[in-house]
């Protein structure tokens, strides 16, 4: 139970000061002993096509390698349209093919998510949980950070600076690494 | 009532010879007297990001173009882990920004979905449902056309060989005209 | 388009000072021109049986009966464990049946929830909604009523006290009637 | 980890011959070695009514007892207008009633489903696996038991004949006494 726990983050959203991946910033401050966040930008991964499977883009080959090597998995996401952004559920397409090669299977995870309304972008959240279940991972049920009312609780680069908030990450992250080790022995 | 109901299809997949597309293929055969079927391909829309609103990409731009002058949206997805495709997810989400601009605002909708499982995609079409609420979208009720097996309906060209699935489509197109009669008094 | 429209509306917690029944109650005072509310009561209504469908018992018949008879549904919920209160989507499940006699059949419907933690019992509504599909029923989009922190927006009988959300609740009156005149032509 | 695994199973429907109970009794046939079955009926559990928590009823205790004892949940459910039956959905929420003693905290959970169309119940399946989210469950990924077309499957007394769903119910059992013992260390 002492090996390091090796966490990959990513967010589904491209935009530079998005809130998105301030909170996966937010959370690599908030780290528990013995865990390690990196994190992956999926600029560059382009629009999924099957006809194009056997001839990987690079950068999906990439993603695919990270997530492998990861012990857990960390997504921040914006919720888009009642759901998951679609540059957030292209990459994981990419990343479960093709066939027989789910980079994700069997891995921990915990979501994040935010939104300008009073929702916090849950409604995102549940849809992903929705694809665990078919790429095989294990979702850590508690706390759900959902950060309503974004525009508040970021600053205008980015970076969050609501305190609550900050504590649900933190508490967040330890739950990940207690359930990675719970699940994985490291 | 006698006015012609512009109906505006896409897929959710890019592959070349995509289930998804052979579903918009057969409904252009299956079309009702007094509606139009056109069909737009996503490939060319490129991942969405928020810096990029102010310069929407041209591809974009002839998307929601297409979507306003529709009078109803047929819409054919793959189911991808458990969900919408990526794909179609993001040219949704550019369709229905900026802010104020949400090019599907009002308008009726038909789904159609299949799989290589048993289950025709019915996941994909209830996460797109959620979507439509914040679209403000009216999707048809039935007949709920998801197309199990597809591997065996369809032949090596992707075209739709299945009896029973074409009824269905045929039954939903019908329904779909005469709900955007209903709703728009076209 | 000067018919009376008129509305059933039902709660799904048998409390008697429960939140639910008191946006219904608020509902009933916030009636534009031109509708008609009554509310029925879901005591009384035992867990669903098929064995027992031969002989409904009375009060489901009641139930069914006052459903047909209406114009349009007004649906008030707590949420429950993430989902619809069990006692509202058992007295769903009489209402639905038997087989062929869905009392539901067509009817447009809104719907409220509200619940003791941020998320204004959202997650209910989108579980009720996909139950809509099935039942055939035409939703009203927006505005979505979810009243969050409950504790804090009605007094101790129950009764809502707080502005905003009486507000909304006139505007999803509103949108339903005019809905449901679009549709049915009332 | 030799410990035995025992697990309480309850169907959501009160039909005497009732296809959900008859995976239950299927299951109970299906043990893996080390792993116990006791089937628990929901009649008798009256609709949930807040106001009576102070006095839970007889037979709502002794649900929470059952379900406190057990290692591990097995849920089987019908699907009824797109969703969990409303008699199921109550029962949870009694057992997870009152606040602070949710009886199936941090419990593994195993779900089966039926219908007599071409879904299997599926739809039912995701609405519970949103509620084990709150209620702090762990739910089996993989097998999904998903028994369609159910008439054809079962005989008039309600009992499985279909090898192909035995053997899906065997292995969905065998993978979770598996995940109970990784995660209870049983």
């Amino acid at each position: 139970m002492s090996g390091e726990v090796k966490i990959l983050g990513f967010a589904g959203s491209l935009r530079k000061n998005s809130y998105s991946k301030g909170l996966l910033r937010a959370a690599s401050e908030s780290l528990p002993e013995g865990a390690k966040l990196e994190i992956f930008d999926l600029e560059g991964i382009p629009p999924f096509n099957q006809d194009l499977e056997a001839n990987m883009p690079a950068r999906v080959k990439e993603f695919k390698a990270k997530i492998k090597a990861a012990d857990a998995i960390l997504i921040s996401t914006p919720e888009y349209n009642y759901s998951v952004s679609g540059v957030l559920k292209n990459a994981i397409d990419w990343a479960s093919r093709p066939y027989g090669d789910n980079s994700f299977d069997g891995k921990p995870v915990a979501v994040m998510s935010e939104s300008i309304g009073m929702l916090g972008g849950s409604r995102a959240q549940y849809v992903l949980r929705q694809s665990f279940v078919f790429l095989n991972m294990h979702p850590v049920n508690r706390p759900e950070v959902m950060v309503p009312f974004a525009a508040d609780k970021f600053d205008a680069n980015g970076v969050l600076i609501d305190k609550a908030s900050k504590g649900f990450i933190k508490d967040l992250l330890t739950s990940l690494v207690s359930w990675t080790r719970e699940l994985k022995g490291v």
